[in-house]
């Protein structure tokens, strides 16, 4: 099974292709660069959205719905906006298709829409033009609203999960009557929901703070993000929180009157995340035998594989398979199996060898395997190996039965944990700073995140890019904010910022 | 509060949408025929969608996502589908905008696409062109997926939730390897999922059974449906199963190896309902005071408004109102309070009257309310009020506070019963049958369904259309197939169906 993977030392993108590939998470549509989330893809992002949803919900917002087309001049209305997308948009131009003779059908000429509509690349316009019937008064504020559904941005370059032109997505709309209160929103946003589902369901740490002028969100006045370092030591975005100031009540004319009687515009926050956490997911955790998927977003938690050659040895092998997946679905529901009963699937496939249906079960990534044969049962015992040690290393014989279903519950703890410590040391390992753009240029070359000093100015950035391909990913919140002299001016800097090259 | 909405026997079309405005449900977008869904109504639609879920997976399925747009020459592939929806289709001809002097932001004529794509009305052409590479073998199937998305069809009359141009729903899309299997597929959708989640969840009593050749599905060989009466006694069509024969798999060329080694075409299903359910809701149990909403659904089940007119008089009320709130929430669950626990609301608006307060809730449709005030602190009790019951009527006073949460958690399964009957019983009083087309002509100008027999024929059940604006719902399993005569030709029929005006 292995062999369909490319090693990572050999080729680390075509090994991403090939577990998103070999784990049937998703495949490339026939349909220019979007692409079709597979059962054990989106079953992931069946949980993804559960998890976030309830942290959202905890946070006082709730869900709607808004069109999915935006009329082209509802675009146009925030300047910044409209430049940041224009570049990337489906246009609806027709309503309708007949057919002509031997042509077949055809777009309708008379069915030509007066203005056009544009597919949502993110839904700001149509919804703060929907906000300004809703907010009269500081009475109506906060609005805290959140719609998960899908966008459309027209990528030339697209990879599976990680830019794609169609994707699905939750974003967050939200307007108050003060900039500190929606201030606080962003910032409540990155560190109790983002950075939370990062680290403790996807078990990937993040780097958490601003964005530069030139790299926030078109339309905000500043984006805060979540910053995940993958396998090969690249970055990537793994979500965003805009403070938006009142760019878009101007735009939309939403104003409210205040507590004092007078009117105000309204003050903005936005925020999303998307199926691109999948392909974070994958490259931050998988390993050459395939996907390993930390046990809070596991579709499946444990499968159990009961062996024998004959029927009389694969009896009484099944049979305590299913007592003990009875067991491990009956244990209590906590904040690992807060949704679900614990999943458990039993794999009889004896027509296949054990070697292939391990093999088959690493590639998909479940958490935990567990191995019932004749030399178990007469032990009463069974083999428990851990999906993120692969080998000899994560495997533990003559687990007696009784207590199976405890053990197996503190083991997918473990690998929660385990997995979020990983990925934090090797991100810490190739995390470094220079002091020199001669440093730099020579460190950007290999993987991982360099802190350096850069003069706060949009050229320097600009400049390190062009000449390094590496971009300022994040003003962490984790470094403290000494000041020296940038690497490229030696201009004043306020302090370090990160630099990386990004997905 | 009531005054907002027109009475059911005023104008019953203006009644719905006094109920979905004022209710909040949804709005009418400035997007033409695309609603926004608010998050009242959105949290109708996420219950619906959990339901129906757990109902689907229960019965084997999965889900995936597949794309948005749909090459034109996919559409055009299955003949009938391509007439069915070629008049209402979206048309995306271009991929970016571009700023051009004095006129804004224009199309690129530049960019336009080799092929249009069409927003998927309904998913079938590209999911069967996917599924070309997924099934080699019987192996692979049956194939049990299903997607919830948003679809789009280019209505002219639109009506918030009923019709639509953009609207969300779910497809299931299935491949089997035999026609037996895809029939009974198409059936178990029909009878354990759709008809249950209607009766058990929505208290909307169906009927089920095959829609005619004339009413059936673009591509299907025949559509089973649910059929509901509003109160207004027209028909709605809530929910539709498709066996689709081999038409898709012939299209697609979608063949596999069978187990003597034959190539086959697989056989299709699909099935779908949409945010239309949450219409048929509105429609099935709410009155002139506002929204009616089953327990099961409805996002929130007890609303406390604790009372007094003094600080010294709330204290008490609050204390007791969380103190019942608290219990509530420790219900244990089951199938009322699968997911969440019983959700709960303490109303605290003090500055609104007691009549001011309890009208929202009742325009809002929450099951129970529950009120506390001073003198019921003085007999350690509550007055429980009944959505389903308006006045007096629906008032219980007295109820002791201990046991108060028992009392409201049997009170709510009662609610869902008595909606159910009330709607059963409202329907079967409106049904009848006629021997005549006389008579049928007369009767159909009331409210209701009409039993009577037909001929079998295209022929005839258009004239009845064209001649009454009457269409034949459903051939309902539940009504014996006694022979007799057409009503118009007099030819033979294999027995009666079902007649209605329909939304």
């Amino acid at each position: 099974m292995a062999e369909k993977i490319t090693p990572r030392a050999t080729d680390y993108s075509q090994w991403y292709l090939d577990i998103v590939k070999e784990a049937q998470l998703a495949d490339n549509s026939d349909v220019r660069g979007c692409m079709v989330i597979k059962p054990n893809g989106y079953a992931i992002w069946e949980k993804m959205q559960r998890g976030l949803d309830r942290l959202f919900k905890d946070t006082g917002h709730v869900n709607a719905y808004f069109p999915l087309f935006i009329p082209k001049s509802f675009l146009a209305k925030e300047e910044e906006m409209a430049e940041g997308f224009a570049k990337e948009c489906a246009v609806v131009t027709h309503y309708r298709l007949k057919a002509e003779k031997g042509k077949g059908l055809i777009v309708d000429p008379e069915a030509k829409l007066e203005e056009e509509l544009i597919i949502r690349p993110t839904s700001e316009t149509i919804i703060w033009h929907t906000y300004k019937n809703w907010i009269q008064s500081y009475r109506d504020l906060p609005l805290l609203i959140n719609q998960w559904c899908n966008v459309v941005r027209w990528e030339m370059r697209t990879r599976l999960f990680l830019r794609t032109a169609e994707f699905l997505w939750q974003e967050g709309h939200t307007a108050h009557a003060t900039q500190k209160e929606a201030e606080d929103e962003a910032q409540k946003i990155l560190m109790d929901c983002y950075r939370r589902f990062a680290e403790e369901f996807m078990a990937m740490p993040v780097l958490v703070g601003p964005k530069t002028e030139g790299q926030k969100f078109p339309g905000a006045v500043y984006t805060l993000c979540i910053e995940a370092m993958m396998q090969d030591g690249k970055a990537l975005q793994a979500g965003t929180s805009h403070f938006l100031g009142q760019n878009f009540a101007k735009a939309f004319d939403v104003q409210f009157q205040n507590e004092k009687g007078q009117r105000e515009f309204a003050w903005a926050t936005s925020w999303g995340v998307s199926t691109r956490l999948i392909g974070g997911l994958v490259m931050t955790h998988s390993d050459d035998n395939g996907l390993i998927c930390p046990p809070r977003l596991a579709p499946i938690h444990v499968v159990i594989c009961p062996l024998g050659k004959t029927d009389a040895e694969r009896g009484p092998s099944i049979a305590a398979a299913e007592k003990l997946a009875a067991e491990l679905r009956g244990l209590p529901r906590d904040e690992f199996f807060e949704y679900d009963p614990i999943t458990v699937k039993i794999d009889t496939a004896f027509d296949k060898s054990p070697g292939f249906r391990y093999a088959e079960h690493e590639l998909r990534g479940v958490p935990v395997r567990v191995e019932i044969g004749p030399k178990d049962i007469e032990k009463s015992a069974c083999a428990v190996a851990r999906r993120d040690r692969p080998g000899k290393e994560g495997k533990q014989f003559g687990i007696p039965l009784t207590g199976a279903a405890e053990h197996i519950n503190k083991l997918l703890r473990d690998i929660q944990s385990s997995l979020f410590e990983r990925a934090r040391k090797f991100r810490d390992e190739w995390t470094r700073s220079v002091e020199n753009y001669e440093q730099f240029k020579e460190e950007i070359e290999k993987p991982g995140f360099i802190l350096a000093h850069w003069d706060g100015t949009r050229a320097t950035e600009d400049k390190i890019q062009q000449e390094t391909k590496a971009t300022i990913r994040c003003i962490p919140y984790s470094v403290p904010r000494e000041p020296g002299k940038c690497m490229v001016t030696g201009a004043p800097s306020a302090g370090r910022v990160v630099f990386a090259r990004a997905y």
